[in-house]
Protein backbone atom coordinates (compact mmCIF):
# COMPACT_ATOMS: atom_id res chain seq x y z
CA UNK A 1 0.00 0.00 0.00
CA UNK A 2 1.45 3.44 -1.12
CA UNK A 3 0.49 6.52 -0.23
CA UNK A 4 0.03 9.47 -2.28
CA UNK A 5 1.42 12.05 -0.03
CA UNK A 6 0.00 15.40 -0.01
CA UNK A 7 1.35 18.57 -0.01
CA UNK A 8 2.29 20.92 2.39
CA UNK A 9 2.33 24.96 1.81
CA UNK A 10 3.20 27.84 3.86
CA UNK A 11 1.11 30.68 4.29
CA UNK A 12 2.65 32.02 0.88
CA UNK A 13 2.06 29.25 -0.61
CA UNK A 14 5.59 27.73 -0.80
CA UNK A 15 6.35 23.98 -0.25
CA UNK A 16 7.15 23.37 3.41
CA UNK A 17 9.59 21.39 3.18
CA UNK A 18 9.87 20.04 6.53
CA UNK A 19 6.23 19.58 7.34
CA UNK A 20 6.58 17.32 4.36
CA UNK A 21 9.65 15.61 4.81
CA UNK A 22 8.12 14.96 8.19
CA UNK A 23 4.52 13.73 6.94
CA UNK A 24 6.37 10.91 4.70
CA UNK A 25 8.09 9.75 7.89
CA UNK A 26 4.73 9.07 9.56
CA UNK A 27 3.20 7.30 6.57
CA UNK A 28 6.15 5.17 6.70
CA UNK A 29 5.97 4.37 10.44
CA UNK A 30 2.15 3.96 9.89
CA UNK A 31 3.24 1.12 8.00
CA UNK A 32 2.94 1.92 4.13
CA UNK A 33 5.06 0.12 2.07
CA UNK A 34 5.91 3.47 -0.19
CA UNK A 35 5.23 6.56 -1.26
CA UNK A 36 3.92 8.04 -3.94
CA UNK A 37 5.07 11.70 -3.75
CA UNK A 38 3.88 14.05 -7.01
CA UNK A 39 0.62 12.57 -7.40
CA UNK A 40 -3.10 14.37 -8.13
CA UNK A 41 -3.49 14.44 -4.66
CA UNK A 42 -0.03 16.25 -3.78
CA UNK A 43 -1.00 18.92 -6.29
CA UNK A 44 2.44 17.62 -8.07
CA UNK A 45 1.17 19.71 -11.58
CA UNK A 46 0.71 22.56 -9.28
CA UNK A 47 4.36 22.73 -8.46
CA UNK A 48 6.83 23.49 -10.86
CA UNK A 49 9.88 20.71 -11.80
CA UNK A 50 12.67 22.75 -9.27
CA UNK A 51 10.09 23.02 -7.21
CA UNK A 52 9.65 18.81 -7.28
CA UNK A 53 13.31 17.66 -7.60
CA UNK A 54 14.19 19.77 -4.44
CA UNK A 55 11.26 17.93 -2.60
CA UNK A 56 12.48 14.28 -3.95
CA UNK A 57 15.90 15.61 -2.80
CA UNK A 58 14.65 16.60 1.00
CA UNK A 59 13.41 13.33 1.16
CA UNK A 60 16.22 11.01 0.12
CA UNK A 61 18.54 13.71 2.36
CA UNK A 62 16.46 12.76 5.35
CA UNK A 63 17.18 9.29 4.73
CA UNK A 64 14.06 7.86 3.33
CA UNK A 65 15.12 5.23 1.11
CA UNK A 66 14.93 5.77 -2.64
CA UNK A 67 13.66 2.18 -2.57
CA UNK A 68 10.44 3.02 -0.58
CA UNK A 69 9.87 5.62 -3.39
CA UNK A 70 7.55 6.18 -6.04
CA UNK A 71 7.13 9.66 -7.67
CA UNK A 72 4.85 11.35 -10.24
CA UNK A 73 6.72 12.46 -13.29
CA UNK A 74 4.65 12.81 -16.03
CA UNK A 75 3.98 16.07 -17.36
CA UNK A 76 3.20 18.23 -20.57
CA UNK A 77 6.11 18.59 -21.68
CA UNK A 78 8.62 15.88 -22.69
CA UNK A 79 11.77 17.35 -22.02
CA UNK A 80 10.13 18.33 -18.42
CA UNK A 81 9.30 14.62 -17.93
CA UNK A 82 12.60 12.96 -19.58
CA UNK A 83 14.33 15.74 -16.39
CA UNK A 84 12.38 14.13 -13.67
CA UNK A 85 12.19 10.72 -14.69
CA UNK A 86 15.64 10.40 -15.21
CA UNK A 87 16.38 12.10 -11.61
CA UNK A 88 14.01 8.94 -10.02
CA UNK A 89 15.76 6.62 -11.64
CA UNK A 90 19.39 7.75 -11.08
CA UNK A 91 17.99 8.14 -7.62
CA UNK A 92 17.07 4.21 -7.54
CA UNK A 93 13.52 5.30 -6.89
CA UNK A 94 11.11 2.29 -7.07
CA UNK A 95 9.76 3.08 -9.88
CA UNK A 96 7.95 6.42 -11.25
CA UNK A 97 4.42 7.12 -11.67
CA UNK A 98 3.72 8.99 -14.92
CA UNK A 99 0.51 10.54 -16.36
CA UNK A 100 0.35 10.92 -20.30
CA UNK A 101 0.90 14.36 -21.45
CA UNK A 102 -2.19 15.85 -20.68
CA UNK A 103 -2.84 18.99 -22.65
CA UNK A 104 -3.52 17.77 -26.24
CA UNK A 105 -7.11 16.03 -25.62
CA UNK A 106 -8.09 12.81 -28.39
CA UNK A 107 -5.13 11.43 -28.19
CA UNK A 108 -4.74 8.39 -30.60
CA UNK A 109 -3.31 5.50 -29.01
CA UNK A 110 0.00 5.66 -31.27
CA UNK A 111 0.58 9.22 -30.48
CA UNK A 112 0.17 8.05 -26.45
CA UNK A 113 2.67 5.54 -27.21
CA UNK A 114 5.15 7.62 -28.63
CA UNK A 115 5.03 9.86 -26.11
CA UNK A 116 5.85 7.39 -23.33
CA UNK A 117 8.70 5.33 -25.55
CA UNK A 118 10.26 9.14 -26.28
CA UNK A 119 10.45 9.78 -22.63
CA UNK A 120 12.32 6.17 -21.80
CA UNK A 121 14.21 6.29 -24.41
CA UNK A 122 15.64 9.76 -23.92
CA UNK A 123 16.23 8.32 -19.90
CA UNK A 124 17.48 4.93 -20.76
CA UNK A 125 18.38 3.68 -17.41
CA UNK A 126 17.82 0.04 -17.18
CA UNK A 127 16.92 0.62 -13.57
CA UNK A 128 14.04 2.64 -14.81
CA UNK A 129 10.58 1.24 -13.57
CA UNK A 130 7.11 3.03 -14.85
CA UNK A 131 3.88 2.94 -13.45
CA UNK A 132 1.35 4.13 -15.58
CA UNK A 133 -0.67 6.62 -14.37
CA UNK A 134 -4.77 6.60 -15.65
CA UNK A 135 -6.40 8.79 -14.36
CA UNK A 136 -9.48 9.60 -17.28
CA UNK A 137 -11.36 11.89 -15.12
CA UNK A 138 -8.88 14.75 -14.17
CA UNK A 139 -6.17 14.35 -16.78
CA UNK A 140 -8.91 13.49 -19.84
CA UNK A 141 -6.19 11.51 -21.39
CA UNK A 142 -6.70 7.29 -20.82
CA UNK A 143 -3.94 4.66 -21.22
CA UNK A 144 -6.11 1.94 -23.19
CA UNK A 145 -5.37 -1.72 -22.99
CA UNK A 146 -3.37 -1.96 -26.57
CA UNK A 147 -1.51 0.99 -25.37
CA UNK A 148 -0.54 -0.99 -22.45
CA UNK A 149 0.36 -4.11 -24.63
CA UNK A 150 2.36 -2.23 -26.88
CA UNK A 151 4.38 -0.72 -23.89
CA UNK A 152 4.84 -4.12 -22.33
CA UNK A 153 5.75 -5.94 -25.69
CA UNK A 154 8.52 -3.03 -26.40
CA UNK A 155 9.90 -2.36 -22.80
CA UNK A 156 8.93 -5.41 -20.58
CA UNK A 157 11.50 -4.94 -18.01
CA UNK A 158 10.55 -0.97 -17.65
CA UNK A 159 7.31 -0.67 -17.98
CA UNK A 160 6.59 -2.06 -14.69
CA UNK A 161 3.21 -1.74 -13.79
CA UNK A 162 -0.38 0.74 -13.83
CA UNK A 163 -2.11 3.00 -11.19
CA UNK A 164 -5.69 2.56 -11.93
CA UNK A 165 -7.37 6.10 -10.53
CA UNK A 166 -10.53 5.47 -13.18
CA UNK A 167 -13.57 4.23 -11.17
CA UNK A 168 -14.16 1.27 -13.21
CA UNK A 169 -12.77 -2.13 -11.79
CA UNK A 170 -13.74 -3.93 -14.91
CA UNK A 171 -11.63 -1.90 -16.54
CA UNK A 172 -8.89 -2.35 -14.07
CA UNK A 173 -9.95 -6.46 -14.17
CA UNK A 174 -9.25 -6.62 -17.59
CA UNK A 175 -5.80 -5.37 -17.60
CA UNK A 176 -4.96 -7.68 -15.12
CA UNK A 177 -6.36 -10.26 -17.23
CA UNK A 178 -4.67 -9.51 -20.20
CA UNK A 179 -1.28 -8.17 -19.06
CA UNK A 180 0.54 -10.93 -17.21
CA UNK A 181 3.00 -10.11 -14.59
CA UNK A 182 1.65 -6.32 -14.92
CA UNK A 183 1.64 -4.73 -11.46
CA UNK A 184 -1.88 -3.09 -10.74
CA UNK A 185 -2.66 -0.52 -8.40
CA UNK A 186 -5.73 0.64 -7.70
CA UNK A 187 -6.39 4.34 -6.99
CA UNK A 188 -8.70 3.73 -4.51
CA UNK A 189 -8.95 1.53 -1.93
CA UNK A 190 -12.76 0.76 -2.37
CA UNK A 191 -11.29 -1.47 -4.86
CA UNK A 192 -8.74 -3.13 -2.77
CA UNK A 193 -9.90 -6.64 -1.55
CA UNK A 194 -10.99 -7.09 -5.32
CA UNK A 195 -8.37 -5.73 -7.11
CA UNK A 196 -5.73 -8.16 -4.53
CA UNK A 197 -8.14 -11.44 -5.29
CA UNK A 198 -7.54 -10.33 -9.29
CA UNK A 199 -4.16 -11.05 -9.03
CA UNK A 200 -3.34 -6.92 -8.26
CA UNK A 201 -0.72 -5.42 -6.80
CA UNK A 202 -2.63 -3.42 -4.09
CA UNK A 203 -3.69 0.22 -4.08
CA UNK A 204 -2.32 3.84 -3.91
CA UNK A 205 -4.79 5.36 -2.51
CA UNK A 206 -5.32 9.74 -1.07
CA UNK A 207 -7.13 8.73 1.84
CA UNK A 208 -3.74 6.90 3.36
CA UNK A 209 -2.64 10.67 4.34
CA UNK A 210 -5.41 9.70 7.39
CA UNK A 211 -5.80 6.30 7.21
CA UNK A 212 -2.84 4.58 6.19
CA UNK A 213 -2.87 1.95 9.17
CA UNK A 214 -5.98 0.95 8.44
CA UNK A 215 -5.51 0.07 4.79
CA UNK A 216 -2.01 -1.78 5.20
CA UNK A 217 -4.23 -3.79 8.23
CA UNK A 218 -6.89 -4.33 4.89
CA UNK A 219 -4.26 -5.25 2.65
CA UNK A 220 -2.57 -8.13 4.70
CA UNK A 221 -5.64 -9.40 6.14
CA UNK A 222 -7.85 -9.21 3.20
CA UNK A 223 -11.07 -9.47 4.53
CA UNK A 224 -14.45 -8.29 3.81
CA UNK A 225 -14.84 -6.88 7.64
CA UNK A 226 -11.25 -4.81 7.20
CA UNK A 227 -12.71 -3.86 3.76
CA UNK A 228 -15.67 -2.69 5.27
CA UNK A 229 -13.74 -0.44 7.86
CA UNK A 230 -11.70 1.60 5.14
CA UNK A 231 -14.83 2.16 2.86
CA UNK A 232 -16.41 3.85 5.89
CA UNK A 233 -13.83 6.60 6.04
CA UNK A 234 -13.30 6.46 2.15
CA UNK A 235 -17.26 7.41 2.13
CA UNK A 236 -16.82 10.09 4.71
CA UNK A 237 -14.36 11.92 2.66
CA UNK A 238 -16.38 11.30 -0.86
CA UNK A 239 -18.61 13.92 -0.61
CA UNK A 240 -15.97 16.57 -0.28
CA UNK A 241 -13.27 17.90 -2.57
CA UNK A 242 -10.94 15.36 -1.48
CA UNK A 243 -7.43 16.79 -1.37
CA UNK A 244 -8.88 20.10 0.85
CA UNK A 245 -10.57 17.99 3.02
CA UNK A 246 -8.07 15.52 3.02
CA UNK A 247 -5.39 18.48 4.38
CA UNK A 248 -8.28 19.69 6.74
CA UNK A 249 -8.36 16.42 8.21
CA UNK A 250 -4.34 16.34 8.89
CA UNK A 251 -4.55 20.09 10.12
CA UNK A 252 -7.27 19.07 12.79
CA UNK A 253 -5.83 15.79 13.70
CA UNK A 254 -1.97 17.95 14.06
CA UNK A 255 -3.48 20.66 15.78
CA UNK A 256 -1.79 22.51 12.96
CA UNK A 257 -3.57 24.71 10.38
CA UNK A 258 -0.92 25.73 8.47
CA UNK A 259 -1.63 22.18 6.78
CA UNK A 260 -5.09 23.31 5.15
CA UNK A 261 -3.74 25.67 2.99
CA UNK A 262 -3.75 24.31 -1.10
CA UNK A 263 -2.30 26.26 -3.80
CA UNK A 264 -4.87 27.24 -6.81
CA UNK A 265 -6.60 26.30 -8.50
CA UNK A 266 -7.63 24.57 -5.27
CA UNK A 267 -9.57 26.10 -2.65
CA UNK A 268 -9.34 25.49 0.88
CA UNK A 269 -11.74 23.75 2.84
CA UNK A 270 -14.17 25.75 4.90
CA UNK A 271 -13.32 25.80 8.66
CA UNK B 1 -4.25 40.44 -36.23
CA UNK B 2 -2.01 38.31 -34.42
CA UNK B 3 -0.49 35.18 -34.98
CA UNK B 4 0.08 32.24 -32.54
CA UNK B 5 2.96 31.08 -33.73
CA UNK B 6 4.40 27.33 -34.46
CA UNK B 7 7.63 26.03 -32.68
CA UNK B 8 10.11 24.11 -35.10
CA UNK B 9 11.89 21.47 -33.39
CA UNK B 10 14.92 19.68 -34.91
CA UNK B 11 15.66 15.93 -35.19
CA UNK B 12 16.32 15.88 -31.60
CA UNK B 13 13.12 17.16 -30.98
CA UNK B 14 14.89 20.52 -29.68
CA UNK B 15 13.37 24.25 -29.87
CA UNK B 16 15.16 24.97 -33.32
CA UNK B 17 15.56 29.35 -32.27
CA UNK B 18 17.13 30.59 -36.04
CA UNK B 19 13.71 28.44 -37.32
CA UNK B 20 11.95 30.34 -34.92
CA UNK B 21 12.74 34.02 -35.36
CA UNK B 22 13.13 33.77 -39.06
CA UNK B 23 9.47 32.64 -38.73
CA UNK B 24 8.23 35.43 -36.13
CA UNK B 25 10.02 37.72 -38.92
CA UNK B 26 8.47 36.73 -41.86
CA UNK B 27 4.83 36.74 -40.24
CA UNK B 28 5.13 40.61 -39.16
CA UNK B 29 6.76 41.04 -42.66
CA UNK B 30 3.62 39.79 -43.85
CA UNK B 31 1.44 41.95 -41.70
CA UNK B 32 0.29 40.78 -39.17
CA UNK B 33 -0.04 43.24 -36.16
CA UNK B 34 1.92 41.26 -33.61
CA UNK B 35 2.67 38.05 -32.51
CA UNK B 36 1.43 35.24 -29.88
CA UNK B 37 4.13 32.50 -29.22
CA UNK B 38 3.33 29.68 -26.99
CA UNK B 39 0.02 29.05 -27.65
CA UNK B 40 -1.75 26.03 -28.26
CA UNK B 41 -0.63 26.08 -31.70
CA UNK B 42 3.30 26.84 -30.74
CA UNK B 43 2.61 23.39 -28.71
CA UNK B 44 4.02 25.18 -25.68
CA UNK B 45 2.71 23.21 -23.34
CA UNK B 46 5.09 20.63 -24.61
CA UNK B 47 8.06 23.45 -23.60
CA UNK B 48 9.89 23.72 -20.63
CA UNK B 49 9.68 26.81 -18.69
CA UNK B 50 13.12 27.27 -19.61
CA UNK B 51 12.79 26.94 -23.24
CA UNK B 52 9.84 29.29 -23.40
CA UNK B 53 12.30 31.93 -21.45
CA UNK B 54 15.13 31.69 -24.03
CA UNK B 55 12.95 31.39 -27.21
CA UNK B 56 11.33 34.85 -25.30
CA UNK B 57 15.12 36.07 -24.76
CA UNK B 58 15.89 35.30 -28.65
CA UNK B 59 12.78 37.22 -30.02
CA UNK B 60 14.16 40.12 -28.15
CA UNK B 61 17.54 39.61 -29.02
CA UNK B 62 16.19 39.62 -33.06
CA UNK B 63 15.51 43.02 -32.04
CA UNK B 64 11.61 41.90 -32.66
CA UNK B 65 9.94 44.85 -30.44
CA UNK B 66 8.44 43.44 -27.37
CA UNK B 67 5.12 45.58 -28.01
CA UNK B 68 4.77 43.34 -30.85
CA UNK B 69 4.77 40.12 -28.54
CA UNK B 70 1.86 38.52 -26.55
CA UNK B 71 3.29 35.15 -25.30
CA UNK B 72 1.55 32.45 -23.96
CA UNK B 73 2.04 32.24 -19.99
CA UNK B 74 -0.68 30.22 -18.31
CA UNK B 75 0.85 26.99 -16.78
CA UNK B 76 -1.10 24.16 -14.40
CA UNK B 77 1.76 25.28 -11.65
CA UNK B 78 1.32 29.29 -10.09
CA UNK B 79 4.86 29.37 -10.12
CA UNK B 80 5.57 28.82 -13.64
CA UNK B 81 3.14 31.37 -14.70
CA UNK B 82 4.02 33.95 -12.14
CA UNK B 83 7.57 33.58 -13.81
CA UNK B 84 6.68 33.45 -17.63
CA UNK B 85 4.41 36.49 -16.98
CA UNK B 86 6.97 38.26 -14.87
CA UNK B 87 9.72 37.85 -17.16
CA UNK B 88 6.82 38.70 -20.04
CA UNK B 89 5.87 42.34 -18.40
CA UNK B 90 9.48 43.16 -17.32
CA UNK B 91 10.34 43.21 -21.33
CA UNK B 92 7.36 45.59 -22.15
CA UNK B 93 5.47 42.97 -23.63
CA UNK B 94 1.84 44.19 -25.21
CA UNK B 95 0.24 41.65 -23.26
CA UNK B 96 0.24 37.53 -22.09
CA UNK B 97 -2.11 34.93 -23.28
CA UNK B 98 -3.20 33.26 -20.33
CA UNK B 99 -4.28 29.80 -19.51
CA UNK B 100 -6.39 28.99 -16.28
CA UNK B 101 -4.58 25.91 -14.71
CA UNK B 102 -5.60 23.14 -16.41
CA UNK B 103 -4.73 19.97 -14.39
CA UNK B 104 -7.88 19.78 -12.27
CA UNK B 105 -11.23 20.40 -13.72
CA UNK B 106 -14.48 21.60 -12.50
CA UNK B 107 -13.01 24.25 -11.43
CA UNK B 108 -15.53 26.71 -9.40
CA UNK B 109 -15.67 30.11 -10.70
CA UNK B 110 -14.57 31.45 -7.57
CA UNK B 111 -11.63 29.10 -7.45
CA UNK B 112 -10.56 30.57 -11.10
CA UNK B 113 -11.19 34.06 -9.91
CA UNK B 114 -8.27 33.20 -7.25
CA UNK B 115 -6.02 31.70 -9.71
CA UNK B 116 -5.75 34.11 -12.04
CA UNK B 117 -5.87 36.48 -8.98
CA UNK B 118 -2.86 34.80 -7.27
CA UNK B 119 -1.18 34.97 -10.30
CA UNK B 120 -1.89 39.26 -10.90
CA UNK B 121 -0.95 39.79 -7.20
CA UNK B 122 2.10 38.08 -7.27
CA UNK B 123 3.84 39.54 -10.61
CA UNK B 124 2.62 43.47 -9.61
CA UNK B 125 3.67 44.99 -11.79
CA UNK B 126 1.62 47.96 -13.54
CA UNK B 127 2.39 47.19 -17.03
CA UNK B 128 1.23 43.97 -17.06
CA UNK B 129 -2.20 43.30 -19.66
CA UNK B 130 -3.34 40.06 -19.35
CA UNK B 131 -5.46 38.38 -21.99
CA UNK B 132 -7.49 35.19 -20.71
CA UNK B 133 -7.22 32.46 -22.92
CA UNK B 134 -10.51 30.45 -23.52
CA UNK B 135 -10.24 27.48 -25.70
CA UNK B 136 -12.41 24.90 -23.13
CA UNK B 137 -12.18 22.07 -25.99
CA UNK B 138 -8.26 21.58 -25.01
CA UNK B 139 -7.92 22.71 -21.77
CA UNK B 140 -11.17 21.61 -20.43
CA UNK B 141 -11.06 24.44 -18.01
CA UNK B 142 -13.34 27.66 -19.80
CA UNK B 143 -13.48 30.76 -18.68
CA UNK B 144 -17.25 31.76 -17.62
CA UNK B 145 -18.74 36.02 -18.14
CA UNK B 146 -18.94 36.21 -14.09
CA UNK B 147 -14.89 35.07 -13.63
CA UNK B 148 -14.61 37.78 -16.18
CA UNK B 149 -16.23 40.62 -15.20
CA UNK B 150 -15.13 40.01 -11.41
CA UNK B 151 -11.61 40.36 -12.67
CA UNK B 152 -12.06 43.40 -14.32
CA UNK B 153 -13.80 44.56 -11.66
CA UNK B 154 -10.54 43.97 -9.06
CA UNK B 155 -8.55 44.70 -12.31
CA UNK B 156 -9.92 47.40 -14.70
CA UNK B 157 -6.37 47.98 -16.91
CA UNK B 158 -4.71 44.57 -16.19
CA UNK B 159 -7.10 42.29 -17.25
CA UNK B 160 -7.20 43.46 -20.74
CA UNK B 161 -8.87 41.16 -22.96
CA UNK B 162 -9.77 37.37 -24.19
CA UNK B 163 -8.87 35.06 -27.13
CA UNK B 164 -12.22 32.98 -27.57
CA UNK B 165 -10.94 29.67 -28.88
CA UNK B 166 -14.21 28.10 -28.43
CA UNK B 167 -16.48 27.23 -31.35
CA UNK B 168 -19.51 29.38 -30.25
CA UNK B 169 -19.42 32.84 -31.84
CA UNK B 170 -22.75 33.01 -29.33
CA UNK B 171 -20.38 33.24 -26.31
CA UNK B 172 -17.89 35.74 -28.06
CA UNK B 173 -21.15 38.42 -28.56
CA UNK B 174 -22.19 37.74 -25.05
CA UNK B 175 -18.90 38.29 -23.47
CA UNK B 176 -18.79 41.49 -25.93
CA UNK B 177 -22.31 42.71 -24.74
CA UNK B 178 -21.72 42.20 -21.21
CA UNK B 179 -17.47 43.36 -20.78
CA UNK B 180 -17.14 47.16 -21.97
CA UNK B 181 -13.55 47.85 -23.22
CA UNK B 182 -12.91 44.42 -23.15
CA UNK B 183 -10.24 43.41 -25.87
CA UNK B 184 -11.88 40.27 -27.34
CA UNK B 185 -10.02 38.09 -30.34
CA UNK B 186 -11.79 35.18 -31.90
CA UNK B 187 -9.55 32.28 -31.74
CA UNK B 188 -10.51 31.32 -35.48
CA UNK B 189 -10.97 33.74 -38.23
CA UNK B 190 -14.13 31.91 -39.44
CA UNK B 191 -15.43 34.56 -37.13
CA UNK B 192 -13.66 37.54 -37.91
CA UNK B 193 -15.82 39.80 -39.81
CA UNK B 194 -18.62 38.74 -37.54
CA UNK B 195 -16.57 39.57 -34.58
CA UNK B 196 -15.30 42.86 -35.62
CA UNK B 197 -18.65 43.80 -36.61
CA UNK B 198 -19.79 43.26 -32.66
CA UNK B 199 -17.03 45.24 -31.48
CA UNK B 200 -13.98 42.64 -31.50
CA UNK B 201 -10.42 43.28 -31.66
CA UNK B 202 -9.71 40.86 -33.98
CA UNK B 203 -8.53 37.37 -34.03
CA UNK B 204 -5.55 35.44 -33.25
CA UNK B 205 -5.73 32.45 -35.74
CA UNK B 206 -3.20 29.01 -35.92
CA UNK B 207 -3.83 29.86 -40.02
CA UNK B 208 -2.18 32.76 -39.48
CA UNK B 209 1.19 30.49 -39.87
CA UNK B 210 0.37 30.14 -43.43
CA UNK B 211 -2.87 32.14 -44.63
CA UNK B 212 -1.47 35.74 -42.80
CA UNK B 213 -1.19 38.59 -45.76
CA UNK B 214 -4.90 37.20 -46.59
CA UNK B 215 -6.01 37.59 -43.09
CA UNK B 216 -4.66 40.53 -42.29
CA UNK B 217 -6.29 41.94 -45.81
CA UNK B 218 -9.76 40.45 -44.43
CA UNK B 219 -9.22 42.53 -41.35
CA UNK B 220 -8.88 45.66 -43.19
CA UNK B 221 -11.38 45.30 -46.09
CA UNK B 222 -14.09 43.90 -43.85
CA UNK B 223 -15.97 42.58 -46.22
CA UNK B 224 -17.76 39.46 -47.02
CA UNK B 225 -15.48 38.56 -49.92
CA UNK B 226 -12.33 38.48 -47.88
CA UNK B 227 -14.02 36.70 -45.63
CA UNK B 228 -15.21 33.88 -47.88
CA UNK B 229 -11.66 34.16 -49.06
CA UNK B 230 -9.49 33.36 -45.64
CA UNK B 231 -12.50 30.94 -44.93
CA UNK B 232 -11.60 28.38 -48.00
CA UNK B 233 -8.36 28.21 -46.85
CA UNK B 234 -9.51 27.93 -43.26
CA UNK B 235 -12.04 25.11 -44.67
CA UNK B 236 -8.96 23.05 -46.41
CA UNK B 237 -6.91 22.97 -42.78
CA UNK B 238 -10.16 22.28 -40.46
CA UNK B 239 -10.43 18.13 -41.94
CA UNK B 240 -6.42 17.53 -40.33
CA UNK B 241 -5.10 17.78 -37.34
CA UNK B 242 -4.00 21.36 -37.40
CA UNK B 243 -0.51 21.89 -36.24
CA UNK B 244 1.02 18.73 -37.66
CA UNK B 245 -0.83 20.12 -41.07
CA UNK B 246 0.29 23.38 -40.55
CA UNK B 247 3.85 22.49 -40.32
CA UNK B 248 3.73 20.04 -42.95
CA UNK B 249 2.36 23.15 -45.34
CA UNK B 250 5.03 25.24 -44.36
CA UNK B 251 8.16 22.85 -44.82
CA UNK B 252 6.68 22.12 -48.41
CA UNK B 253 6.46 26.04 -49.15
CA UNK B 254 10.00 26.11 -47.50
CA UNK B 255 11.59 23.54 -49.03
CA UNK B 256 12.15 22.40 -45.62
CA UNK B 257 11.51 19.25 -44.15
CA UNK B 258 12.48 19.91 -40.77
CA UNK B 259 9.12 22.14 -40.06
CA UNK B 260 7.30 18.90 -40.07
CA UNK B 261 8.60 17.70 -36.54
CA UNK B 262 5.98 17.83 -33.77
CA UNK B 263 6.99 16.89 -30.31
CA UNK B 264 4.74 14.58 -28.85
CA UNK B 265 2.04 13.77 -27.72
CA UNK B 266 1.39 15.40 -31.58
CA UNK B 267 2.37 13.32 -34.68
CA UNK B 268 3.73 14.37 -38.15
CA UNK B 269 1.48 14.56 -40.72
CA UNK B 270 1.34 11.73 -43.33
CA UNK B 271 3.78 12.94 -46.50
Amino acid sequence: MLAPVLTPFDAKLEVDIPRFVAHCRWLLAEGCSALAPFGTTGEANSLSVEERERMLLALLEADIPAEKLMPGTGCCALPDTVRLTRAAARAGCAGVLMLPPFYYKNVSDDALFRSYAAVIDRVADPRLRVFLYHIPQVSQVGIPLQVIQRLREKYPQLVAGLKDSGRDFAHTKTILEHVPGFRVFSGNEKFLLANLRAGGAGTITATANVNARAIVRAFHERTEEAQAEIDRVRASFEQLPMIPALKAELARRNGDPAWRTVRPPLVEAPP
